[in-house]
This record gives structure tokens, C-alpha cells and sequence, in this order.
């Protein structure tokens, strides 16, 4: 029920997931409003959609705790404890992220040798493997649960974003890199410096600090860093890339032929765009948490609704949670 | 002597300058490299351009303190010296930022009422004033100075980043703005939710926290965060046009269609990288010194190099520090 166009957008990317994959898909919040949407679609009787009716729902604006304290019945919050209780394998939601965070964490607790979860955004990035015209990708952990951070989280997150990475982007062995303001170890904060003698140790392939202007350029996979520098990342990423274009129409608007430059660059560049907010990369799996979360955007459109149900099925086939579960344990013995 | 391609573009640069200025320019460093460059300009003895020869410099990759400890007569040392007695009005450095930070700091000492100085980083902004193509400005500061920062220190870039932001860009009241992950004041870390309640009863004019993605949109003139913060979005927006640009020029380059594309495009590209790097927009000022430095990028253009000796000879005729020893002694009665 959460995100800027629901239950719109969320109810017709799970038709477009159902219709891709043959796992079941509950669809959590105002039953009639849900209906109402799914009877849009013709093919809505052949598909595995059922619903769960909630009366309440965390509104976009409001405090997170107190919503969720207030509204037992909130539908992110029945929809977490069914996967809890086992009724689903993996939550997805485009709403409050902050409630979504914390209705995971309270419903399915956290992964031993685990303290924070954390939010892996999905990036473009350049690399010599890539294919023309596509590029590789980077995962930016955390992007904005925990805007404090303390060095053996940053462990934590490097140890869950390569699992990720193994898991969902085929790496056979993610470069793990940290986030500073230099690449000597001696530079950046206090957290970064500490974080980078935990890590020189950790069971990671660390490569390590890099600077901001190199988080696209492939040079990691996996790149750690705290909540509030990865989510000051992600959002100047997501502004300067719309300032750009608005930089680059107006310039090439002036005359026909600049103007069929604009219009031969526009899709490129609407494909960057959308590969820069993670949502329409398919959603940020929460790391950290028992139980498998994808964190959509508000924004979501339907399609990255169903790119993002398809990654929290494929985790959930997968066994991530175990996985995890196994690689977490093995960190905090070594 | 300092920067990628010493003393070369500096001289350059400075040559450029003394053709627009009639103020007369120092060059500090190795004499014989510096008028061997020299030669190569037709209107040298025309020019009012003087050597000062040192025998000693701060490599790129010396650790400042020790640098400066060990070589009294490194160049950057030797020209803040020149500043502070007097015999020149501004220092300009492509050189070692933090080497440039410290002798500028020992040789000026602070402004009464600063604690820490913080480089100023002037960015291309969106807005509904602006030119068609032409774009306003804003400035993000610290942007490297500081890694850490507390709560006062925020307010004084404030205040700092406005008095350049009218002396040096013609904006007459500056909306100050906070850099943090939420709008709202209770959100961001613990040193943004000091310093949003600190800067609402500053003497600015403050509108709040902005988020990175609004960073370029022109709804502030003046950015301030932690050092560490601030050269994350700097870097990672240098390193993210290129990345666009990369993504684009292959995506572009398939066709005689979509390269016709690329080519007009790539112009506009260009101008914008250079806007973004900071150096090339005529370099940083360091705030907080009780003199004028302009700190260049290492890979400064000629061109750059011209653009940042003539914004420090712009900042020292306006008597721009002592416009900000009366606001910040204002600013400290207050």
C-alpha cells in the first residue's frame, strides 16, 4: 500500500511477475482497493495472486516507529509476519523504507554475528568484461539504513554484499572495496581507517579504500560504506544524472540538428537513469535481516515491481538466507 | 611545483592571467624549470611575471606534515610565507590540497571566531533565473578540508560559504542549506541534527536539510557538510559523468546515425565535466585562513590555472577577508 502510485504500480508488477514465474504472490493491504486494480488485468483468474486484507497502512510521511506502533494491523507489517510465519517467502514493498526496515527486523530478527541491516543499492558500473554498449554492476551497502556506523559493521556488510553478489550477480569472487577520501589506509574518517584494518583481516577479497569517483568504474564489486555516505552517494548519483540530461536538452535543443542529437542520446540515457535508481534495477534486498526484504523506491514503476519480486524469488529459491546464515557464522568463529 | 603536470601548466596558466591582469604574479619553485617554460612565451618580458627560486617541493604523495617539516623551503611553503608578509595578496597551489591547507594555515593563521578551514567547491546548478544553456552555481563546502567535523564548525561554513557566495558570485543573500539524507530536521546523523538546530538561529538565511539528489537543482546557493561527506559528492559526481559519458559514446557509436549523436553531444558533455571538476570552474577557496588561497585541482588546465588566479585576485581587490573578519566577528557577538 506504500510508494507514490499504490496500490497501483505494485498490484501490476505483481501480475507481470505471476505471469513470468509459477510461485504463488499475496498481495497485503485494502482488499477492495487491490481488486479493483486486478480487475484491470483479463488473465487475473489464471494467476497464483491472492490477497490479504489489511485495514491500515504506513503513509510515506509518518514516524516509522510510532506508525508501526499505532497500526498493528499495518499492511507491511501483516505482510512481514507471514513470511515470518512462513505463509511467504520473501516481503517486497515500494513504501516507507524506514518501516519497512523495521517491520523486517521485528518480524524475522536479525542473522547471527549480525548487528545492523543494511540496504545493497545495485549500480551500473564500467568493466573490461562487460559487453558492449552494457556494463557490470556494483553493489553500494548500506545505502540508507543506519546512518551510524561502527567498523565491525562495515565487516558485516562486506561479508553480506559479496554473498549477495555471489548469489545474484554471478561473481564467483566479489573485489570488496571501502568507501573513502583517499586510497591510503591512513586516509578518510575515523570509521573508515578502522574499518580498513578489520577489513585487511576479514575473509573478504579485500582490494581496498576507494574514492567516490571511482564507485562506476568497475574496479569492485561490493563497496561498503555507512548509511548516510552511501545514501549521500546514491542520491547525488540519481540528481547530477537528470541535471546532466536537463544540461544536455537544452543545449541540444537549439537548432534541428542538435536537436536529432538530443533525441539520439535521450534513450541511452533514460536506460542509465533507471539503471542508477535502484529500484528499477529490481529493488535493495535488506541484508542483515532472518528473512528475505527487497526495498523498492517509491517511485517503482509496475516493471520494477516484477524485476524486484523476480530477484526476492530467486533469493528465496536460492537458499540465501541459509547461505548467509552458514557464511555469518563462519566469520564470527574465524 | 605541485600538480600532474608541473610546473608546466601552471606557468601557462599564470601567463594567461598576467595577459588579462595587471596585477603582477610570483612564481614559486624550481627557477630554472619555471623560465625554461617561460621561454615558450612569445610576450614573456612584457608580462609582469617574477621568479622565486626554491630549492625543495611537497610530491603528491608525501605525507603533508612530515613534508613541511622536512623541506622549509618547499615552494608551497614559500609562497604562503610571501603571502603573509605582505609581498603578494593570494596564494594559488595545484599542488598537495592538505600541503596547501597546512602552510596556508601556519603562514596565515585562522579568521577570529573560525576553527576550522574548509575548501569551497563551486558546482553548476539548475534554475529558473538562469540563461538558456547557462546554468547557476553552488557552493558545497567543506569539500575536503575537514574530514571530521562538529556542529559549530557547519555553521561557520555557513557563514563563510554565503560571504563568497556574494563577493565571488553576485548572489546578494544566499540561501544556506544543509546536506543530510532527510528533509526533515530529526533526520541524518547525529552532527546534522546539531547543526540543522545551530544554523536555524544563525545569522544566514537558512532553508533546511536538502538531500544529495537536490544538490544540483538551484534551490540552494550554499551547501554545507563534513569534509568527508562533501568530497564524496564531488567525487562521485566526476566520477559518474564519466561513466555516463563512457555509457553513452558506446551506446551512441553503434550507427552513423547514433555516432552524428554522439557528436553533438559530446560538446555539451565536455563543458559539463568541466563545471563539475571543481578545478577547471577556477578552483577552491580555502575559507577559514586569515588569507586568500585558491586551491586547484592537480590535473588544472592551463586555462583553470587563469580562471583561479584571476578569481584570487578578484577575492584579495574586493578585500574579501576582511569582509569576512567583520562577519565573523559579528557572527561570534551574536
Amino acid at each position: 500500500m506504500g510508494g507514490d502510485l499504490a496500490p497501483r504500480t505494485a498490484v501490476d508488477g505483481a501480475v507481470l511477475a505471476a505471469r513470468r514465474i509459477d510461485t504463488g504472490i499475496t498481495l497485503v493491504g485494502d482488499g477492495e482497493a487491490i481488486e479493483r486494480e486486478l480487475a484491470r488485468h483479463l488473465d487475473r483468474a489464471a494467476l497464483d495472486l491472492t490477497i490479504v486484507h489489511t485495514p491500515e497502512r504506513v503513509a510515506m510521511d509518518e514516524s516509522p516507529t510510532q506508525a508501526l506502533r499505532r497500526k498493528p494491523r499495518a499492511s507491511v507489517k501483516v505482510a512481514a509476519e507471514l513470511v515470518a510465519a512462513g505463509e511467504a517467502a520473501a516481503l517486497f514493498s515500494a513504501g516507507h523504507t524506514g518501516a519497512t526496515v523495521m517491520a523486517s527486523h521485528a518480524a524475522f530478527g536479525m542473522l547471527p554475528g549480525i548487528d545492523r541491516p543494511a540496504l545493497a543499492a545495485t549500480l551500473p558500473a564500467r568493466g573490461t568484461d562487460a559487453r558492449p554498449g552494457k556494463s557490470r554492476a556494483v553493489v553500494l551497502l548500506d545505502s540508507g539504513a543506519n546512518v551510524e556506523c561502527r567498523p565491525q559493521h562495515l565487516v558485516q556488510f562486506a561479508m553480506m554484499g559479496a554473498a549477495f553478489a555471489r548469489a545474484a550477480l554471478d561473481v564467483a569472487e566479489p573485489r570488496v572495496a571501502l568507501l573513502s577520501i583517499g586510497e591510503e589506509a591512513g586516509k578518510g574518517n575515523e570509521l573508515t581507517r578502522e574499518a580498513h584494518q578489520l577489513l585487511r583481516t576479514a575473509p573478504v577479497a579485500f582490494v581496498g579504500n576507494i574514492e567516490a569517483g571511482e564507485l562506476y568504474s568497475g574496479s569492485a564489486d561490493v563497496v561498503v560504506c555507512d548509511g548516510f555516505t552511501g545514501n549521500i552517494a546514491l542520491k547525488v548519483s540519481e540528481g547530477l544524472v537528470e541535471t546532466v540530461e536537463d544540461m544536455l536538452r537544452e543545449e541540444l535543443a537549439e537548432t534541428l540538428g542538435t536537436r536529432l542529437g538530443w533525441l539520439l542520446s535521450r534513450r541511452a540515457f533514460r536506460n542509465f537513469r533507471r539503471r542508477v535508481d535502484y529500484a528499477e534495477y529490481g529493488g535493495a534486498p535488506l541484508l542483515g535481516v532472518a528473512g528475505i526484504t527487497v526495498v523498492g523506491h517509491g517511485r517503482s514503476s509496475a516493471k520494477a515491481v516484477r524485476s524486484a519480486i523476480l530477484m526476492a524469488a530467486r533469493l528465496a529459491g536460492a537458499g540465501f538466507i541459509e547461505k548467509l546464515k552458514v557464511e555469518a557464522s563462519a566469520q564470527r568463529a574465524s
